[in-house]
């Protein structure tokens, strides 16, 4: 039994709610149960150096969780004076998950930098993360073809993530915190609108893994994608 | 005429909701119009070093702001490496403020740490933040005396704070970002509820300015935040 | 009684020295009793980016403690890693101070910037580093003048600051360290030859204070400033 | 056809060489082909202050690269001032796959640091590092075993890590950099000897994948990680 | 000829005046020419962790320099948010000569810490702090010794340091700026009373030296320094 | 009796191998005893900002040590966050020594970059540096003629450094760490393949010493300088 009570294959309560902030070319309030992140996608006329002249744009995220978004107050980083090593792992993985589905060349050469600010945090963060930035990435290229800044389809695809785990020997779908810190195991798949893999990552917090245990966990991964990105076609629509 | 077409004197929607989020001791969200602030209160049976031992309590204050809360996005301070000279001086400003209120002796040898997050930025963030920040202050201490923490009476009075200033010769009630990016002087008030002043900044953006301008101003802030602190008297009620 | 036995709204010995190091466009050694400052002024011909092209000059300010200016040594902030909190707060307010006198257009695309290194501490740095920073960069705009560099004026009026307080319930003029630690109130006033004002801040250190408090410590201030206007037009007459 | 001539399940010349520096408990050269990583592991009697009195021992790591381990000089992560993004993923990366094989109780309350220096890139440096890191973690044990320092077996099983990808539509064991940079997809993956998995983590450089392909990787890497634990027996014993 | 028309073997005018400021218990401003550095001596009850209990003191010392000290502006290192090499080099320099003739066991756990702060820049401030940096010592000592606190000899001896170099084929003593910049060979001498070395520092700043020119620094710095003994002998007196 | 059992004037075994790593324009192994050093040459063709556009080009050094090169772990300084003062003073001495001996100008507008990693420390780090480092700098230089990049001869001379010390009393060469730790007096010296010195830096580790015994030292550093210059000299031959 689940600690809320859900079936083993049940994503928690899934909200993704477009337009929350009023400056941004793109946001989204996505919330996975308690777990709530304000994402904002800000489009910009400038690309980084290395990037420069080639015709392509760039997409590329940031990540951070306010102080009291956890049932302890953590640190705040920008008092800390630096990103702790979770923070820069989280916004590279949703950085890279993103530009899977963009075609960097439609964009043109701008750069949309999507940031995801944990607002309270009870396990998934990454998952809700990049489930509500491509939502806020939607939205603002929803803004660019309002204004024909765009001649080509720049979004190739849908991007969702979930966790799975094990947890008292049972796979489970969108682990949250209480289940997150028992899982023996804990993986997280980004995955796209027609199934395929973007980005795995499976971990194993106690005892390695079977190959058969992996591959259930991918199995109520697919599912949970599957939900989220009706969810998102909803959102967007 | 103000851009907002609000009379000299005249407030923006003010809106201050408490606990907001589920882990805080304490929390509200302030509204000033379209300058949104997220406040939580921490507890922590913990003391900066150089306080232990003194039989008296602490509560300090740090600001940050989302990057896209901004009209155009801010870098993240914490991508940075530092929090700038800004953000220090507002949080210093918020701790002083609501230090002056408290009384430290009853609150016993523990600190409140006060978040202030700015989701969404229109002039006034200093003062919405301390505005806000005494309600989720006031709520902390309801969370003790619940929980039979405080023998005695901690909080001596509400806090509030705002802006003020002459926008186009006309000495004006909470600057927004249009009209505070005009004006020829900016002064913020912070004051009790009997009507004392615990700070007051004033400043000449532009040309210096008069005794008889600064009283004009004083006047203003008087009214402002006698009807703030009605509105956080209703907020914990 | 003060500790110093001066009047209620007596300055302490106030000196203001130019030109006392080889090297700098301008320079003042300013001495408010045992509180010392070493204010230089330094002409570049560049400015920061955000400012280039525009036909406009810049004013800034550095502050900086000599280790051992306090009673008990305090920490070098090049060995510590980064300025506190109070430096940064000092050095833009005196920046903001000067530019509130400057006429930026006059100066033409150079920046001046203004170094105040204490090298004594005894209360009353900051205003100690207005008063002298004003000498310095009149010392500077007369070096440039000497080169025929400018043709307009250049500096619209004096800049003075000076403190107040209320120590032991009365409103006195200029604290020293041995009552800025002691008093219930503490207000910087930076106000102009004209005795109009540039910037206020009154901070509650101990209670709340009253309007008329406030008023009284003004009009201290006024006589203050008034006489370290003076003594800065002996100084670069 | 690989550029290296290999057969598409074929490792690059693999060599783990124990006790090679003077002073470390446990030390290996380890190669994969130009990929040449040095590892040591310390021995100290601390831990970290969150796991004292707990009754377990910890291991971590820590990565490096020498700057001009690579075609191009890298900066000096030392010089820059920060490890970058990617030094902090792998370190940890390290540290949670060791640790799944490791008794930490019969550790007892010491730690061990496993340090990763890369002296030449060729693609592959993370999975070299964790192959070169468990031996000389097992060299280290073996120091602690000849000092009768441990009652109980710590090292469970063997840990090895090989990376695969799909290289112009086949896949492939073992990427070298030039196979690397322009591989469809990347996956690396950490397993034990006895065949489960510790860690993986799939990535699609360029389009998404199918399970199908993923499968096949994971097919891969089972043979790659069996070849490598044959040489970390031959290596220690 | 050299540019301050000084024979070879003459110093520039030197002054060591102690006790020039209000709180430390040591100081001195030392002048050599127009090379200005103030120095202080702070006495602390504690010491760094890692001499804790031993039984013996410690001297260390810091280096700074104004911005203006020197004909262009110098970035502050406290912005730059960290000391540079030339900095560090500086002041280890300084706290070893010092060690050299103290005994560390006779002085107690305690620990001096002597700032040397650059006024004004004109070569040689590292043998300027030095000189400086022992009266200021001995006037910290001899405030020691008026409370009692010292049962030995602390300071074994004199410590002062003097610059030679080869300019324009000719070896000369104390260089200014202006020789120091345009000098084959520079060297600096740290001595004792009795005429023994500290420490020798020679650089060929242009191109290498022979034997019998660096004997014939020597020979002009151990001139230098009786001199500078006898000044401060003087000063102590 | 020297730990090592070497007589006085005896150097550790050397050796001096070039051609150690794959991607650099030179580089070189250097050992004196268990002292190892990898040192690299890389040559770009950029120069830092203040060297734009006079013709000529540079030759600059950085240090590092591995963890585990020492009896102890010692912290890594990229996740300290900043290079010590002791390395920044080693790498500032081996480039210094090293533009001792180039024709800056016949190098032309570009930079070589000397790394000097120490793999295992067992005194002497910095002399074995700069002795292997002036074999990777001809080694890239070779690299450059082979390409036919220069016109003219860019090494005027060789350049090598070794300690000497007095050990019990006993003037020795090349102090390992044994004796290093105990030595009464340490000198490093850093000459040309002439005879003539670059550098010389001598410091009491305990006591002054004197002139007489100072010059012992030189007279053992010239013997040995000799002796890896012939070493030299095979090695790049």
């Amino acid at each position: 039994m689940r600690p809320s009570r859900r079936a083993p294959d049940q994503l928690r309560p899934v909200s993704l709610e477009r337009g929350v902030v009023k400056y941004a070319e793109g946001s989204c309030m996505v919330k996975f149960g308690d777990t709530h992140v304000l994402v904002t996608a800000t489009l910009e006329e400038r690309l980084p150096p290395w990037l420069k002249g080639q015709g392509r744009g760039w997409v590329t995220a940031e990540y951070g969780m306010l102080p009291r978004a956890t049932l302890e107050r953590t640190r705040r980083e920008a008092a800390a004076g630096k990103q702790g090593g979770r923070t820069v792992e989280i916004q590279r993985l949703i950085g890279r998950s993103l530009r899977a589905a963009v075609d960097l060349e439609a964009l043109g050469e701008r750069q949309i930098t999507v940031d995801c600010d944990v607002i309270q945090a009870d396990g998934g963060t990454r998952t809700a993360s990049i489930t509500g930035a491509w939502v806020a990435l939607a939205d603002c290229i929803g803004w660019m073809k309002n204004r024909n800044m765009l001649k080509a389809n720049v979004l190739r695809d849908n991007v969702a993530a979930i966790s799975c785990g094990i947890y008292q020997g049972t796979p489970v779908l969108d682990l949250d915190y209480a289940e997150d810190s028992e899982a023996e195991t804990d993986a997280n798949f980004v995955m796209t609108g027609d199934g395929r893999i973007i980005e795995v990552q499976g971990t194993a917090e106690k005892t390695p893994f079977s190959q058969d245990e992996f591959l259930a966990l991918m199995e109520l991964a697919r599912k949970g994608v599957a939900r989220l990105v009706d969810l998102q076609k909803l959102a967007v629509a």
